[in-house]
């Protein structure tokens, strides 16, 4: 016999993706011929612009090299153009081009805190920020919002009361995924003040930026003033452009030192997709009349998906941001009832796929109930989503 | 005052990639007027295929959206065809798509290791396997190969004595960057035996399969039977299609718990560039003609480059394989060499670009005279770039 081999702390200790756990389970109901309405992913129906598409079916080069390690010149050059359309002044070193927001945030942990750190961020969040934790080895500190008050961020005496010797970074998420929150500007202003007066870097994942409804506007942590050493942006177009599987995404800041430490990580890996970075740089020209119309679109499946769930007697609150809602649900165990959806109901040949809230919180036993629902189908499905999803709740018996 | 935001020592450590730390110094020199031959980089001149492009070209989707965390269907459809022509039988779960062979052997390196173990690794190799070890908080083990044994596989009592209770893999490159080194069938069998008796992983970075000069043929250790726990591979499209801005690669490996590891680590990422991986499933059908063109090519500068570094009484060998080769050159630091070059060296209107191979190198001192060279220009231009370094050898004190 030869030994076992064994598979690292850190790789049994990954967690699966409760947003694409179910995967398995969706395949099996579409082979059964179920029309599965999926709300657990937010993967947007929404067409891309033809600025970025043009920038893949118009690549002509016959040779396809690599780009520098912090982006092709070009697309920097129209990401300072996108910015300063925020008010928010750029240089190009402020700018590292990532392959997708996941990487730009991987790399900023990474930057900011050795194996052990600490960081603290508002529960409920992205729940890939664990995975992305324990690959950088990095214990998230949570700091707990509520349903109740739409997820709105607590008084900053508890974010206060969490931070330890080993709190290196602050990171938010506005408008938030899942919750839909965005952060008040005075909010985040009281943030920045307490992670400059601690050392703490703040982490702000604004790819939801261009989401932000009834006329509200959204506040970067790159607005406010004396945290240059302090804020880190973390961005993406998969959102923006309704381009995911582009994979492109930036940080931004303007503390050179980590810059200069992100731009060796990045180095490592040599250098973000080239052709989709120029589709991306062509993207920026998408004008103004795209994102109007993508908003007033998501605008009314938001209130059309608020409306039916509160007719369910389902609890949400409406989000002002982003195209997710948290909803709790009256079942025991969200878990369960996701995996039965895909398993056993069928309504009109139809389900719906929901995302279990539960892997969203770093608190054991937050979000058994909850479920996060994007918003990411046509009105007329998203009725046909709902109609099913109230039959299913007719039905569940836990 | 407020507290400084500091650095992670992890960030601190960071390694700049030795291959583009001169960077800056190109662009001054290019700025100048001067006429720059660049052998410091693996990023070949050669055509990419034209099926490659196409899939960039003809791409028509209205969305361009998430792909699978694995990879999407048509590609991995299409690397198991691939696998297949080389005798490797593969089913779909042996193969992870990455962004490119980077994420590769980074999401190896942390599903085999926690940190502070210890991953062996003969020297000279891939510089960034260095950074990426600093990422993933794991020691590289040097077992040290010479110019004088053309970097083949020493005795492997040598690297059996290495391993220790915190050995995890023995990572392999053939044909090999920076050496060109291609490893013999029966040295691969044979740490394959040491990998199988002491239970540790054996990583084989194989993106150069292509390229093996004299009609000789690559081993892929997924060709060993009885390793199917042990063997991971490590691939990517970049230098076989000359598609290193494609960002697509993939891990291949029988082992399923470590694969599971592997997959967890990539749903925290979402998944690699869709389109990437469309022109990469299209590149599959690249016709054998191609690759015959190509290897002769590179073979004809393998030879040019060779026969003028010998004239010139530099310190190389003839490689087997890949398009690099290690020079031993009569100066004292090939980093003070290599910056002068682009600083101050001109000839004819024309410099050389080299990549310094201290940072090939774990063991300190070792490899402070030698540069790395690719010979990835055609070969006119490879004549200049030799007269040029000619020139500059001649002119050189230091």
């Amino acid at each position: 016999m030869f030994p076992a081999v064994l598979v690292s702390r850190r790789g049994v200790a990954m967690p699966a993706s409760p947003i694409r756990k179910l995967h398995p389970l969706l395949v099996s109901a579409q082979a059964s011929g179920a029309k599965v309405f999926r709300l657990n992913i937010g993967q947007p129906d929404i067409k891309s612009p033809p600025e970025l598409l043009r920038g893949y079916q118009e690549f002509c080069d016959e040779v396809l090299p690599y780009g520098p390690s912090q982006g092709i010149p070009e697309y920097i050059a129209k990401l300072i153009i996108y910015y300063a359309r925020f008010g928010i002044e750029l240089e190009e070193r402020d700018i590292f081009v990532t392959t997708g927001g996941s990487e730009a945030i991987i790399f900023s942990l990474m930057a900011v805190a050795d194996p052990g750190d600490q960081v603290i961020i508002p529960e409920p969040f992205y729940t890939n920020y664990n995975g992305f934790s324990t690959m950088a080895g990095v214990e998230i500190k949570p700091l707990t919002t509520t349903l109740e008050e739409n997820f709105a961020l607590p008084a900053l005496d508890r974010l206060e009361a969490l931070i330890s010797p080993k709190t290196k970074a602050i990171v938010l998420c506005s408008p938030g995924n899942p919750t839909g929150a965005v952060f008040a500007r005075e909010k985040l202003e009281g943030v920045a003040e307490i992670a400059k007066r601690h050392g703490l870097y703040l982490i702000a994942d604004e790819v939801y930026r261009e989401f932000v409804y009834d006329g509200e506007k959204h506040t970067s942590i790159l607005e406010i003033p004396g945290i240059e050493k302090n804020a880190i942006v973390v961005d993406s177009i998969s959102k923006r452009y309704s381009a995911c599987g582009a994979r492109v995404g930036c940080i931004v800041s303007r503390n050179q030192e980590f810059m200069d430490a992100v731009l060796r990580l990045g180095q490592a890996r040599l250098c973000p997709p080239t052709v989709d970075q120029i589709a991306a740089a062509r993207a920026v020209d998408t004008p103004q009349s795209y994102f109007d119309d993508v908003l007033s679109e998501y605008d009314a499946r938001r209130h059309l998906l608020y409306r039916r769930l509160k007719n369910m007697g389902v609890g949400c609150k409406l989000p002002g941001g982003a195209f997710y809602m948290i909803a709790r649900l009256p079942v025991k165990n969200a878990d369960d009832f996701a995996a039965w959806l895909l398993r056993e109901h069928r309504y009109q040949g139809t389900t719906v796929m929901i995302a279990p809230a539960e892997g969203f919180y770093a608190t054991p036993g937050l979000g058994r109930n909850e479920a996060r629902l994007a918003y990411v189908l046509c009105c007329e499905d998203l009725e046909k989503a709902m109609d099913s999803f109230e039959a299913a709740l007719d039905t569940y018996r836990d």
